[in-house]
């Protein structure tokens, strides 16, 4: 669960050998891995966004999501944007399952000789963040470590009705996203040769908006099928519905909102703009799947409160995810961030 | 917040000065930077077991405890006990709060050499306390890091009534515990010279059994006036409460329970016993302060669980912490483990 939360890396599937090492592995088979022997009673468990379990005509949402300072965070990252990072990725799982969040906490492990000012930074971003979406951060553990590894957890609440999972997707549902895509992979690109902006494009990759309030506005509509963040980039992420949902998708390149730096750094190269906008990770804008008669309502129901929504293609019955391109309709591949690799 | 979970190490406070390094500051200091800009609209928050948020007629209890390889574990700790010992330790803070477990999420940083065999045994571990304390292991997250981090995130309900908080300790209250103490202590020095039995000793350290049936046979009495969990060895958790209590105590040395093998390994050594059973952490019983009128009450609720408690002394005026001794009235030290020293 929530198991694929980063920037930019690309991975390629690797057949898997005895003498297995985690490197060998995708993080999501990690993932299973650990889940393997684990006997579950809740609603919906593992391979969503949130754990759900059932309080009375509630959903209780869990998440956890966990970042490591040399594999994870560009070293311009401050404590302030470590902060923040966690607080949102963790709420961007509750964002996507239409949850309202009830509280965060924040667990560190942080190298002894570390200046404690680092601290207190994380907790200052990762109270802004949290204030700014509606959440509180209400514990938090530190322990020495060899290297900075900031784990979060995010406890939401969801009407049992309103509760927006992974499986649900119907042939001919609207594919819709939140936001432009694009900003982070374009951010992680520009910051391998440019030299000045650094700080405008850690801020794109570091202090992302979960989309809290576009989440409750969709699932009181009803009419959402499917959600999920887009956490690891869109092909990623509509893979992972294509798998759980048997279906496939045709993506409309055209209607797809993109950043304006996503294009500004592809510079005039399609092969870079596409490797932003559909296979890069980080820009945790929400991915739905919507009943086509409803599209309206949670369209409008979105812009109430002040955010958008972007039809970008629809379901379909074959089992292949297209991008429609002018006359050209390609595969998009199974490719994004997964982590081990 | 459930700021404190280790074994054995000991600490004295130190001054802090201006260019100042994690190392310099004990653990419960750093979560005070850490949580200094942090802005609280729930209940009861960062300085107890647990965050309580008020749900209803409820309280949400969430926690978060965390576990780093090389300086909290010993090096035979197998994946099943680190899994076990990290939701142990979660479960322990929602058992001081008198709270029924919903559910646990882990999150691991882990070496991307690792055999992923210990992914599995973590897993299993962990699923294995969870379902003997009637919790389930609703989800997780891994990231590769250059050593082994585990955090674990609980969270819990308790009725808001019967939420058995840190602060509310009167005077002439009484001391009481649930279970022997100085195991975990005894193991932990025991492991540096005995080359035999060791599987047992970390068994003794890192299989603990968070006393939650206790915590809710305890809280729905109403007699308890304080509650948490001496994850830092009896003395510390003591201090602790006197400070939020502004109270003392005395604590008779002859009815404090004791693990046979904390007798055992200090060899006929006092001194050393006392080690064990007063400054050593890692038994993850309940320390309660219970009205003198409801001790019965206390004592035969838990006892119909099967549990057992030990009163150990009383909460006196005077704002100190003294070990009676036969003739001998002693003040107990202020050191325990905590972590950064």
């Amino acid at each position: 669960m929530s198991s694929h939360k980063d920037n930019g890396k690309t991975y390629s599937p690797k057949p898997i050998n005895l003498s297995m090492k985690l490197a060998d592995l995708g993080e999501r088979e990690a993932i299973r891995r650990l889940t393997k022997h684990i006997e579950h009673s809740v609603a919906v468990g593992i391979g969503d966004d949130c754990a759900a379990i059932k309080l009375g005509t509630d959903f209780l949402l869990i998440t956890t999501d966990i970042v490591a300072e040399h594999t994870h965070l560009p070293p311009e990252a401050t404590g302030f944007q470590i902060g923040w990072f966690v607080t949102a990725i963790n709420l961007s799982d509750i964002a996507a399952k239409g949850g309202r969040p009830l509280g965060l906490t924040l667990s560190i492990g942080v190298p002894a000789s570390e200046d404690i000012a680092v601290l207190e930074e994380i907790g200052r971003g990762a109270n802004l963040c949290a204030t700014k979406h509606d959440a509180t951060i209400v514990g938090g553990d530190t322990k020495e470590a060899s290297q900075m590894l900031v784990s979060g957890a995010a406890v939401g609440l969801v009407k049992k009705m309103d509760f927006m999972p992974r499986k649900g997707s119907q042939v001919d549902d609207i594919v819709c996203v939140t936001g432009p895509l694009g900003r982070a992979g374009g951010a992680l690109h520009a910051l391998k040769y440019l030299n000045k902006g650094k700080a405008a494009l850690i801020k794109d990759l570091l202090e992302p908006n979960p989309r809290i309030p576009e989440g409750q506005a969709a699932a009181a509509t009803h009419g959402i099928t499917s959600s999920m963040d887009i956490s690891d980039g869109l092909a990623s992420s509509l893979y992972q519905l294509k798998e759980i949902n048997n279906i496939g998708f045709k993506i409309y390149w055209d209607k797809i909102p993109q950043a304006t730096t996503a294009k500004k750094f592809a510079g005039g190269k399609p092969e870079k703009e596409k490797d932003f906008v559909l296979y890069s990770g980080g820009d945790y804008e929400l991915l739905f799947t919507v009943k086509p008669k409803l599209l309206e309502r949670v369209t409008k129901a979105i812009q109430s409160i002040g955010g958008h929504l972007y039809p970008i293609g629809a379901v379909i019955e074959d089992h292949d995810i297209y991008l429609m391109e002018k006359k050209t309709k390609i595969v998009i591949e199974n490719r994004g961030y997964e982590h081990f690799l």
